[in-house]
């Protein structure tokens, strides 16, 4: 199983996250690009720390939404968001460069992905920029959405990811923020959820038998007051179920 | 002699320059990377026409400021200049990799070429941060100027660049624009500055024997009214001077 | 009949529209307030320009958006809503102040104007921000909108705009642009459609009687080709037709 | 002697500062405005609690460069200066007219207050752009500094501020932040420069009889870890030395 972290949201000499805390703890780096979150200086100094830790560098592209963060639905064009995935998988592929090392993943950031997570078009071209960018990068989604089937259509390896920290409804998505218990609060539950998503993935009950979604990596969130603390729950409870963690690449 | 003018600096719904008539008669386009001009739909565009057309396809980062047009100096640290180049170059290099291109030159741009031709400190880490990104990119700058002595440092290739229609000082610097006379007017003039430079490059008179700085590139502006007559005039004066017109690589 | 324009939609460097030719030919100028458009010294130099020829000094607010020039839907919360269409009056005001006028009117601009047309929510929050800025203000909607009413509802003198270059649908909605024949080309279909606004507003036929949306401001496109020929058009067929042409306060 | 602090700095997600607890302890707050930091969310929330705890609100503006925090040198035009400082003061001027306040001062942020401390000609631009928007404001700026004899010819009300925790040279400058000993730490040191600074000034010796400049307000940082605490602190050290703590105006 893979543990990944949305990393270097820190932004000229606004602080996000505890990104030196989190990186010992994960095996993948998801980097914001400088659109809705990071700047330059800090997308050098995530990727120079993910390197030095043996993380795996992967982009995080979102919306260009510094002020709502890229969590506001932002009504690009296919070719516009095609334009801006490229541009961001560019950018922080310099700094990869830097440290001698390969972009692995790419995940989508808050509107950009939940949005592709349901819209095929703009999971197809997300999908499309993303393997013409790089044939041998893994693209991350939400476990059983569109953006998942779209990479395989584009002939990437894709990956389904899983939130420990989230309450799922019946039919594998995630429960809204706006709804109570979107959010688990309990160590315990996190550590259970977490196991319960790498051995069986998430669980689908729509009538009939139920379906598993398989979950290849979890979301371990970096800028919650008790991130670090449950990062180390669910990792020990990961290994002592017996759980290998190991980067998807 | 290579023919170069800066390109893509469309914004959005605004434009600037005549980027379509321009691409013929250049041999190489430095393409605005989003911070000082340039969205990443207008950077894919810009690339693929230069690709259809043979025109190399180089990155002109400037300073993030965008209502300035990256003309004014901006108080950038190292680190933080070092950081935005390679963003920048790393944003251009999605596009050229999806026309099947590679970069070949950088040529900073406004106040960022301005100041880096001064300041040898500045030069320095924008051309330590262009080699690292590949050591087979040209550095372009003012020949004579400290950024091509950076760029011989940090292992490059340089190319000293010549403006048919800028006013030269007897010590080899450009004209301020605030001086009367800075812009030469007179296509006639434009064209025998052209030559001049191809044949002779930058003539230094500071007392003694005079010196030349060799000119490797003509710089063709693109958003001057008469800019489209202009390079052909340039072109057509260099071809009858027996003055072979070709990329820098 | 107020004639209206939007203004002041340079940014930097960049150029759009014929602000100095279509002041004399407008009684009302909507400016830009630097967030999808504009920046402080465009506003400065357009409020100028309009005190200088008495055109009465209105505000368009629009999303912060520039890359997309506020065409494109954000997901704005209300209280996001309020706040930034708040901070773009004041800051308009400013320059009014400058030259010693008042700002006449408000009037949303691009996708701000077309949600807040339909969506009550969003158009009672931007009429309540504005009854709260000033009570004197007119607020400028789509004829027959939701904004119209919110605005009448928070205490506002309101007024609707209609679009001589626009073709209608017949619920008085306007001609989607990605549909052939949204926009009129002929000069005189132009005119013609100016007087029967004037006359009548617009003609809405849903079944049963035609209603009519009273019209009392007609938008003039300042970004056209022949945005400078249509204007002059306009008015002259509007002052053969008797119609007076005076701004709204 | 008034106490003011700088606040309603965050920006989206992005929080900076203490502003709920260093509210009840200063009597004017200095709101960024949306260029260097704080977004009209940000500024609406921040002028509602100054409102509601009677502290006084002034206009803080800065260098369009949120990414530099405003803090880097901008090289703008003196029309530029002005016409930024105009939007700033009419954008945060809206907010405070919704809680039915009026600004009461303006303090330049970062790099421009101290470009405007030493260029007279920015400090004229700027002490008129602020005359022009209101003459009831009072214009803060470092005390001795250009900025406040600019203030003067512009007919405004100033006021020199002082800072409690910074170290003075021996001609009234600050100390550069880059040089040791710029900051005091000790809580005690705090306390007795605040009530030097209240009493006696700014102490200047350059040779001869030492001048002192007057200080009317003392800046307390908010967004340094003990910064509440140095507030209490230096209230409290005010108070026993019998300084009324009061508003300017």
């Amino acid at each position: 199983m893979d543990l990944n972290c949305d990393l270097g949201e820190s932004f000229g000499a606004y602080q996000i996250g505890s990104d030196e805390a989190m990186m010992p703890l994960i095996t993948s780096a998801n980097i914001a690009c400088g659109l809705h979150a990071g700047d330059p200086v800090v997308m050098q100094r995530t990727v120079q720390l993910a390197a030095q830790q043996g993380v795996r560098i992967g982009a995080h592209p979102g919306y260009p939404d510094l002020q709502g963060f890229g969590r506001r639905n932002l009504d690009l064009t296919l070719e516009e968001a095609a334009a801006f995935t490229l541009y961001q998988l560019g950018a922080l592929s310099a700094f990869a460069r830097l440290v001698g090392a390969e972009l692995t993943h790419v995940k989508p950031h808050g509107a950009l992905y939940n949005q592709a997570a349901r819209d095929a078009s703009l999971a197809s071209v997300i999908a499309r920029a993303t393997a013409k960018f790089s044939r041998s990068l893994v693209l991350v989604g939400l476990a059983g959405s569109r953006l998942l089937s779209a990479g395989l259509d584009a002939g990437l390896r894709v990956a389904g990811e899983g939130f420990p920290d989230r309450a799922y409804e019946p039919d594998g998505s995630l429960r809204s923020r706006r709804l109570p218990g979107a959010l688990l609060e309990d160590p315990a539950d996190i550590a259970a959820q977490a196991i319960r998503l790498a051995r069986e993935g998430v669980r689908v009950e729509t009538g009939g038998e139920p379906r598993f979604w398989m979950v290849e990596t979890l979301c371990l969130h970096g800028d919650h007051p008790r991130a670090v603390e449950n990062a180390r729950v669910v990792r020990a409870a990961l290994k002592q179920a017996g759980v290998l963690i190991q980067p998807l690449s």
